[in-house]
């Protein structure tokens, strides 16, 4: 079953100094020679080797550009084949022009994720890994891309492998028990507590999805509070103290209604409502329309009080239409304590300075612990971060808790079994060891191209 | 004269599948070495050669990423230096965290340009190829990309190389007619129709810099008109027929009111100005603010009128604001060509169809006819697109043009001599034989960092 040849950009699409072109299946080495200026002699490269060389096309004997080829042969390839990477001039232009050569010499565009799943398929990485592939690139902040490196690394497979482990035996009894009850006489004990312990750690390992998610897509905060409550100042202390995500390196404006920040390791879209308005009626209209559709998405809604002014009746009215519309968690933060005149907090909200910048570090631990109620997972133990595992994992739990209600019940030891084996099979289809065309297509589908 | 080491991140900042940070300076395989679980391997590794590993940073001991280090060792690498390039994951926050740990152990952040410098100062490449790497990297167009490939393959050096190897041996015979100007019995005949041919040729080089500013630069073409003419129309039609650079790879929206497109492999900056347009008044005064900067800044106008309507007062009133404004080239667009009741275009107008999208197509060549007013280069003939060459062109040819006048006048030998070696000097500096660090700093300041 020899796969076609694929092709895709595996660097971001833009300008800058370098990208990378990736290839692979059989012929790839052979294919990409034909169109240098030194096919024989890339034909020769043995595998794990750089070649510079110029890319040529065939039709057009034009030069496309001077590049250097990264050749790895089968087996020994991220996707198990031959694979040839190009690295050339990183001119948007030029890359089309390589792509589209490639194109009509024999490789077509790679599905998302199609390297991956060929690197899966060889066997090279398990369903789990090949999942934190993707998790990995996608990380937003430090905290989630460590999270996402130990899944690559292969703490979910290890820990499913272990568990898989401890319930092979009791499966193997089991079965000898159901094929020859006559032989036996009297039946094994049944070791009710590795059951127990296997799918308390199944759930733990389930439960730590939440988490996974959370470090993974992020939150949702918005400010909201009358005019002049200082929202704006707000939000871009919390950009200076946290650190702003995109910002940080490149010198994008911080003036923005919305912007990404590395919240202690969560990735948080931060929304100013104020900066929706206007002062315009009709503009007003759409930017209220605006400013509830955010808090209605929003995860946490920073309600601002201006301290000197103190709370006020406008101030409990807007407060009861946010927690009208949103299903999060609304915090209260009393703005200006830097302020000589600014009234005392009151018990409950959080006290702050937009301008000293006093309270941040707290308002943000705040949010932090509105998101994550549950205890932190253990340190270095697996997050997931895969609904499909999250799922599967939860229906071997399922399945073993009703092993232990079929021994409660002194269930026949066929009935028992088949829920065992219920639980074997979701553990055996999270590291991939069952696959079907359509769990590979909900696997890689949501991949970028060139992974 | 060891220099440091430096890294840069060498793809565009951005998530994909794969990004290259790229390191470079003696000892920098062995610093990278010691930041991964294989050191011994990668140290005693050969150049040319690619390694996997896993990225670990030396302080915490965690694990950065997996990685696949290209291995390249002085002198047979880019910088003619030792070079590791990383190819990570390309996960932003995970980039982040590498350089962050590549700085902490012994690299520095490299300067825009300070790869390709380290190759010059190498001798890897003369500088007008160093200075068509960044050419390279920014052409926006695929003729400007084949353009600036062909002086990354050497054409200019090679012109150079050419030209000055007709003078030197006239400028030798003149260095010994001034040094012993008593042992000959009479001055050799100068080569006259020599110098001649060289200037010319040095005159067609430099004068190229116009068509390779046009191709690498491009051009800003400004919509403008009455409400209703069909300016938004027509920008849409335009950018439908010639080819938006950004749009067609990743479908960006067209809507917008300024929009990059290939204009006969002229990369073109659309601007609709009624797009700036808005209702109310005080913005009215802004939009109409940027309608002008627009135009004033605009290499072509193209100023459309509603065919249907025909031409009236408030038309020419209109365009004799914009020709006070602009000072390129106004071409009158005669639309709506394809409705029953459309007027019949006026000679000197531009009869078009923004629905149908008829006349289309001689627009485009309107207008890169009216930006591009001298003959074509000869096919294949280099083209630069440097302000320094054309500069130091200019100089030689200048310098070359008192040789001829010195010889019309009669003028002593030791006078001509001078002129002859100015025009050489100047030759020299193109390529880099002579240079200073003002000139590598001018040259290589304007570079993308990772190059």
């Amino acid at each position: 079953m020899e796969s076609d040849r694929i092709v895709a950009l595996a660097t971001p699409y833009g300008g800058a100094a370098l990208a990378v072109i990736r290839t692979s299946g059989a012929g790839s080495i052979e294919a990409v020679a034909a169109m240098t200026d030194r096919e024989a002699r890339i034909i020769a490269t043995e595998g794990g080797r750089l070649r510079r060389a110029l890319l040529v096309d065939p039709e057009s004997d034009e030069v496309l550009d001077e590049v250097v080829l990264s050749i790895y042969r089968a087996p020994a390839s991220y996707t198990g084949e031959d694979v040839v990477e190009i690295s050339c001039h990183g001119n948007p232009s030029g890359i089309q022009r390589i792509l589209s050569s490639l194109m009509e010499n024999g490789f077509r565009p790679a599905d998302p994720g199609e390297f991956t799943m060929r690197a899966f398929l060889a066997g090279k990485l398990d369903l789990t890994r090949a999942e934190a592939v993707n998790e990995v690139v996608n990380a937003q902040t430090g905290a989630a891309h460590e999270m996402a490196l130990r899944r690559l690394g292969g703490s979910v497979e290890v820990a499913i492998d272990t568990l898989k482990r401890e319930l092979v035996p009791i499966m193997a009894a089991v079965t000898v028990q159901i094929d020859y009850p006559e032989e036996e006489t009297g039946e094994i004990p049944f070791p009710r507590e590795t059951v127990e312990r296997v799918r308390s750690s199944l759930q733990e390992l389930a439960d730590s999805y939440r988490t996974g998610r959370l470090y993974q897509e992020g939150i949702r905060v918005a400010l909201a509070g009358r005019t002049n409550a200082g929202k704006s100042s707000l939000f871009n202390a919390i950009l200076k103290e946290e650190r702003a995500i995109v910002s940080e390196t490149h010198g994008t404006t911080r003036d923005y209604i919305e912007s990404h920040l590395d919240l202690r390791g969560i990735p948080a879209l931060l929304f100013d409502t104020a900066g929706l308005r206007r002062t315009r009626e009709e503009i007003e209209s759409e930017g209220i329309r605006r400013s509830r559709a955010v808090i209605e998405s929003a995860d946490v809604v920073l309600y601002v009080v201006d301290g000197i002014r103190g709370y006020a009746e406008e101030d409990q009215r807007l407060l009861q239409e946010i927690e009208n519309l949103t299903g999060g968690t609304t915090i209260l933060v009393w703005n200006k304590i830097d302020h000589g005149s600014c009234t005392a907090a009151p018990v409950g909200t959080v006290a702050v300075s937009a301008t000293s910048v006093q309270g941040i570090a707290t308002l943000a631990e705040r949010i932090r612990s509105a998101v994550q109620r549950e205890e932190p997972v253990r340190p270095g133990a697996p997050v997931i971060d895969s609904l499909r595992q999250h799922n599967l994992l939860n229906r071997a739990a399922d399945a073993l808790a009703h092993v232990l209600e079929g021994l409660d019940q002194a269930m026949p030891v066929d009935v028992i079994g088949l829920d065992l084996q219920e639980a074997l099979n979701a553990l055996g289809e999270i590291t991939g060891e069952v696959t079907s065309a359509d769990i590979l297509d909900a696997v890689f589908g949501s991949f970028c191209v060139g992974k």
